[in-house]
């Protein structure tokens, strides 16, 4: 068979979300989270077969029997995907990842606290915690795009709770269990929460395994979510898992639930009962696109910086010492948009350590990104 | 052709929603909004389209040239329902009508801050006010389901906001045009800014008609969704329109639109296009249910007081003086749900006002509705 990411462009202008949306059609887009893939026959078909019955409803509450349905399909995949034993009863739904972390963070902070997060980071970490009413505590990572647990010293006497991005989106680093035993011991010192947002957890791409965090750190809460792994962004619903330490999502108010959609519901369990074979095909295209660009930026932009990702379909470039950007101190983003007609993520909309890098959107066919390279080393190659 | 309520209690039960797997089998259900209804085929299609098409991506935003695809869907379904011409590029998307609504609300009040209800009312409101940080101040309907203006000169004093539920639930009251003049002199005297939950408008099923809140209140802000007109709570989505002198939106912070479904976008875009036909046979079936209900009380059950509603699918039941509660003073949904073994929502979980009360769900077959009547008369119409 093919590749998950045979998608041509053509059918590709014919979806109507975001990234084919957003820039004029010669524009080409690399940026977001979404893939252009091939969607999975199993997430098709099961909402497909919700939606024709008529099964639009609301999601059945913890009340029901049928509550967990959502989690019981996520802890079959977790236990097979990272042998982890989801405590399926202690789970709460929530809409998605970033409503349902803001709501843990407002459980177990107090309006004003410190929220620690780990520049360069996901924009919408800031945007949520400043919106809930806490304030952004920087902890940037290492320049090698590791948790520093110094600056995590640092940061925690000025915090309540650290929203962890596990694996790391834009850097794709999966964090150690060394690194996140290092993490759980400054944040029981220091009474410190840990929320880890593990929406990439399916992710792997490299060598290292992911390492849920609350194996490690038995108080902290993690969210998961089927919808960046298979595609399902426009179909979103997600799950708060709590640590063996942690009973603060009995706090979580019923009405947090109403925002799940049943019918993402649907979708995501059929994406984890039936979704192993797609997730390692898209695995493996993901892989073989990292080589490209590893391949492409050796041979034509070498001094382009990067770290292969251990987790993410993401290619977080540090593009600060190549021509066009060195002579001129431009945001790359900006050149690769105006001058190379590409769309990829401005590095600094993901706050301090983003600047001179772009986050480029790997999930895609080796021909639409054979081009997206073509257009990103032309333009930045050539000194302005 | 039949009724789009035509769906057997086996093909119910087959559906995974709330409705069908709260209560055990020898249960009847007959509460939550959730409709036992044939789906509308356009919404089936465009969803299964979208899903086999993989366009299950973030849903474009206001910055993207398809950013008010929703909106101008929305905008031709209103102009032919309810001949209101919707300021389609002011409007903004939301995650759904509540999570809308209390985003508006915090934005056009500050934590601490009165916001008024009228109760009894949809439950959620309460808590959503609550969960923003807000205070619920209550002015009560008139005994006869109507808007107090008294009530409400009273409370706005106390109050910043005002969350209107138009047309009315539980209810079913709209709200006239002379009534919404008055509470806009009494909102414009007290500093009062009103936003409107109208998530029921196309369910008019009396003679009178939906005056839009922002026609008449021209700082409104109001809330519509094609969620429960076309029994699409599972795949939600909704619409924040200001009023022409309402500028608030722009103060929305950009992240409320992250939590959007694209594919819910999609599956309303198709209801608010294509669904006319199918809307006016759901209507006409709830009418004659409420002819149904109306006819069966009065010969078994003549002690229970009612309105027909003007809108939604809910009759709205005053219990007090039938046999079973006048004389013990029991909540009848308990009564129903021991003894009769149906289930309706509890008039007190409505707030003040509620007591002695249900609320029962219209939006279902003949047969199931005769059955749910004939639990509810049985178990009452005898004194315990």
């Amino acid at each position: 068979m093919g590749s998950p990411f045979d998608v041509t462009v053509a059918d590709l202008r014919r979806r109507t979300s975001l990234k084919w949306h957003t820039y004029p059609d010669d524009v080409l887009p690399a940026f977001v989270a979404e893939m252009d893939v091939l969607p999975l026959d199993a997430v098709v078909d099961a909402t497909t077969a919700a939606v024709a019955a008529g099964d639009t409803g609301y999601e059945p509450g913890p009340n029901s029997p049928r509550g967990v349905a959502y989690a019981e399909a996520f802890a079959e995949f977790a236990a097979r995907q990272h042998g982890w034993d989801v405590p399926v009863e202690r789970t709460r739904m929530v809409p998605d990842v970033m409503i349902g972390a803001a709501e843990v963070l407002a459980v177990v902070t107090a309006p004003g606290d410190g929220v620690v997060v780990n520049p360069p980071v996901y924009p919408p970490f800031r945007a949520f915690v400043e919106h809930a009413g806490r304030r952004v505590v920087d902890a940037p990572l290492t320049p090698a795009g590791r948790l520093d647990l110094d600056a995590l010293d640092r940061a925690f006497r000025d915090a309540r709770a650290y929203l962890l991005c596990h694996p790391h989106n834009p850097t794709g680093t999966l964090h150690s269990a060394d690194e996140l035993r290092g993490v759980g011991e400054l944040a029981t010192r220091h009474g410190v929460r840990v929320v880890a947002d593990e929406i990439h957890a399916p992710l792997v791409v490299g060598d290292e395994p992911f390492v849920p965090t609350t194996t490690v750190i038995p108080d902290a809460i993690a969210l998961h979510s089927a919808s960046k792994a298979f595609n399902l962004a426009g179909l979103k619903t997600a799950l708060a898992i709590p640590g063996p330490a942690a009973d603060d999502l009995r706090r979580l108010p019923e009405i947090v639930g109403h925002g799940v959609s049943h019918v993402a519901s649907i979708a995501h369990q059929a994406a984890y009962r039936r979704g192993d074979a797609w997730l390692a095909d898209v695995l493996a295209a993901v892989r073989s696109n990292g080589d490209l660009v590893a391949a492409t930026l050796a041979d034509r932009l070498p001094q382009a910086r990067w770290h292969r990702p251990a987790a993410t379909y993401f290619a977080w470039l540090d593009l600060r010492e190549v021509p066009a950007v060195a002579s001129t101190g431009a945001d790359p983003a900006r050149l690769l948009l105006e001058r190379g007609r590409l769309a990829v993520n401005a590095g600094p909309t993901f706050g301090p350590g983003g600047e001179g890098h772009v986050r480029l959107n790997l999930a895609t066919s080796t021909g639409i990104l054979t081009e997206a390279l073509d257009r990103l080393t032309t333009t930045l190659a050539a000194p302005r």
